[in-house]
């Protein structure tokens, strides 16, 4: 199979892309999210067309934030737009004559990396996504791995505390309100308040007070050496370098790779990251270690996976 | 391949048995476990001669406790016996002459109740074994998964607890220090200390003081309607149903089987564990809830599985 | 001394009440509680006038929530009202006249229920308040104890989680996120979404949805049995017991007196507390046990209290 | 009153000292502590004859570790001594033919402190003892409060961890198991297993294996920049710095004063737990704040503590 097209559902806007068998973007385009379930179909299937005019393609993949389930069709609940139980696959199909499956967009990104990134040469690769939350995906064997009903690799909302902070999952003390960009953004505030003296260069970037402090700032003043704002990453690392090691202790993959916007520091947080995992794996003076590697593609993960997916059919 | 012989490496018995392709036993023997190292390797060429003299075996499966490693040669570390980088497969198949494979004990018991007992039909299974500790085996896509390096699986030495409880491991806050046939005697003995008449009926179960209390007597106890033997239960069970949510999102099996020890409590503990189960499910009313089952081969599970695992190759 | 007034200020209304020796209530008067923070001085004078036209008062005494200063005259911080040091001593002496003391709400309150209350008779007494979050007061050798700074006995703000629930405090996992009214409802919800069939009674109280449920409801249905609703209570209790055990190691009182809206059910609250409370209490065999009982004068303990400190000056 | 005697009942030594009404030390003796209950009372005897013999004495003092009667008579259980209701008071005045007052040593030490070391001038002090483990004294409006039954004060076995670990008292999760010398040795023991390239100085110190760390090669290395032995500090710092801003919810004092072993280190320990209470410190942009003091005392607190409190009747 040549030319497929991967789309990557977002908050804001919605990109597809017409992706070739080496995982290279050949051209994309972006349109504004929806408001509206229904609306959002359309933009996909508007999206679609537009890129697909100039290339001969054979496929789509969607990558959907939210639970899809094991046949790749339905978005059973997804947590930002209105579905419930919806039939992405024949909707987007009907519209734009093409075959389609849809995918969690984590697995999606997992896929990519794994496929054109970072993961490249591992049969057995965990994926984990640090942005507004934590996702992830699993490959196993050379699978990427969804479980008896499609909803596996929800690393997000294991448990890491019990009686733990409340998660919009209704559960509490998910992994991603420890380790995730929302989390990053508050260790950095709560510090802000208890010792501003600490914060000046972070407090600086933005109008003065803890409530104006934001992810890039937390990175770039880290940068600069706030205190605070290297504590709060330290902070980060040490979650998630924990629930790596606990992965590790589940999965035993040959190598984790580590991506979302968080990642985009590199070793400022990768560091931490690593010595984090070694400080919590178990048994860890008697087996090989994972490696914990930065992800490669970016933002363009998901919509180079989920075009690959669709190409495997 | 017709018959082949499962051993079982237990703390003061070494078992080996005859198994034909269905799973049946048709010959066992037990042997004392030695106290050294090597005199276990030599009483497990011993067993397995002794009941292979009167069959044609073409293979063993051995199933030792602790690390394992990807070729299925050298147990890397044992927690119980003193084997380091342990050659196992090679120096029985010096001294027995029949192609021998090494697996993790848990691992091993996991496939047996996939293949012959309460996994039968799924595809995608996950063991937990509440024994003294807590291990367990992954089968995904109708393959036992043992890592990039053989270790996976490790279910015991998850963290669930921050700076919680000291593990035998070297870590902290491991689930097996909360869910298992050792945390049931703890938190019996702490309950009895602290509210004594409510534990009357446990306590005349054993030389009336709570550190005479066994995990037998919780059981007893609690059929009887003791309240702090009942209670002990529900505790255990709040640990093991979260920590199978937490299972869940990350697996997203078919079935859970519950084996060990515990277990043979049937639905004294399996139904707590259940409810538990439900409690703390991410997304529960929106997603296929896997069925979490009693495991129905007992103590035999491990024998029976490694021997197939050796007939699989 | 003779008579003197107590004032109560709470959210909605402020009520002034003639208080005498004997702690009885001769008079009171209610006015809304108005929106800015000048305007709730005015209505305390306001109160203050009313009810005093009438009898011959020599002072008065104001319970505030929030932080009031080591002299007893500045409202540090309010969480409620926009105080910050407001000067509420001097404002309301210049209204009304009469001498003025001000006091941290929960310690007058507690100081209520140690002069006229449960603690009649003994000289070190701790109370906490389980109301809509959880408050407290401290009586050792026969004196409130208000600290250096005046703000002691801020009990619901120490933590009891590492990591757990945010507080409106800025902090987390602080006792009231699990010891109080609020925490209540938050159990009785997570529990009705989870388990629904274990909720009937208590989902039939409100509309049907986990999200109407209110601390009322949960009352109502553990006294008709509601599996979810007891087991909400249990929760609480469980919290509840294990602060006060700690409670116990720090200040060794006489005797805990439990208030508040959740302490209202009386038994149905009290009796798991103290089972809890023995459960955790550490050195229980070796040392005599705290009382913990039922705080006797309702929502009006605090006017009580406030009035009495007032008269001892 | 002039001179009297203060007794120091420690692991190895029973020390008896002669002190004035400054608090300084006249005359000192140190006898081994007896393996036998009956044998340490008499061991107290003779050291008490022995430093009286050439000074005028009117009372002793003895500050013993565990549960002392609110009548300062009897030891109610003492973790180390086979003293259950043991009438320690009773026994010595018949001995020594003095007045004999008992209290808890840690009590003694904070009163030695409040008296004469880092909490002259302070009304309200809360003194807290990282030893082996950790013990401390709370005296409010100048006086030792040591709570109805006389055990109050036992900070130490406040519960800082749900479900954490196990402390010789039989709970979970007590603040000593986190914050005292025992625990600085595992934190370090537990790095230098997981990450010992950053152990190196603090490995050398010992004999190379993290079982041979102990404090004061934690303390050496942290001088010398060993990062491990800095890191376990500021762990121990952490808790230690979280739980003075509990007690500072609770209690309010003026002043906090750390003594013990730990705090031998000065700056290198103080610092640490500053930043931590200040971080946790609830309100603390509403409120003044406590000081915290390094105790002045050292070791001999505890015998100038009892023998004031002695000389006090």
């Amino acid at each position: 199979m040549g030319l497929t097209i991967g789309v990557d559902i977002g908050g804001t806007k919605i990109a597809a892309g017409v992706v070739d068998e080496e995982g290279t973007i050949r051209e994309t385009c972006k349109v504004p999210t929806p408001p509206t379930a229904e609306g959002v179909v359309d933009a996909i299937a508007d999206a679609v067309r537009t890129v697909s005019s100039s290339h001969q393609v054979e496929a789509v993949g969607i990558g959907a934030a939210g639970y899809v389930d094991d046949k790749r069709a339905t978005v059973l609940f997804a947590p930002n737009i209105n579905w419930r139980h919806e039939a992405l696959k024949d909707k987007v199909e009907q519209r734009v004559g093409l075959p389609v499956v849809v995918e969690n967009d984590a697995n999606a990104a997992a896929w990519g990396e794994y496929r054109f990134g970072a993961g490249q040469g591992h049969e057995d690769v965990i994926c984990i996504t640090l942005g507004t939350g934590l996702g992830g995906g699993i490959i196993i064997g050379n699978k990427l791995r969804r479980g008896r009903f499609g909803v596996a690799g929800e690393f997000g909302h294991i448990r890491v505390v019990p009686d733990g902070l409340l998660c919009g999952c209704g559960s509490q003390g998910c992994w991603e309100q420890y380790a995730s960009g929302r989390a990053l953004v508050r260790y950095a505030r709560q510090r802000a308040v208890a010792t501003p003296d600490n914060a000046a260069i972070l407090l600086g970037l933005g109008d003065g007070t803890p409530d104006s402090i934001e992810g890039k700032h937390v990175s770039e003043a880290a940068r600069q050496g706030d205190p605070v704002a290297i504590d709060s990453f330290r902070e980060l690392a040490r979650w998630a370098g924990a629930g790596l090691a606990d992965l590790a202790s589940l999965f035993d993959p040959g190598a984790f790779i580590v991506g979302g916007g968080v990642s985009d520091e590199g070793d400022l947080v990768l560091e931490p990251i690593r010595k984090s995992f070694r400080r919590w794996l178990v048994g860890g003076q008697y087996r090989p270690h994972a490696q914990v590697l930065a992800a490669q593609l970016g933002g363009k993960a998901g919509l180079v996976g989920a075009a690959d997916l669709a190409r495997q059919g």
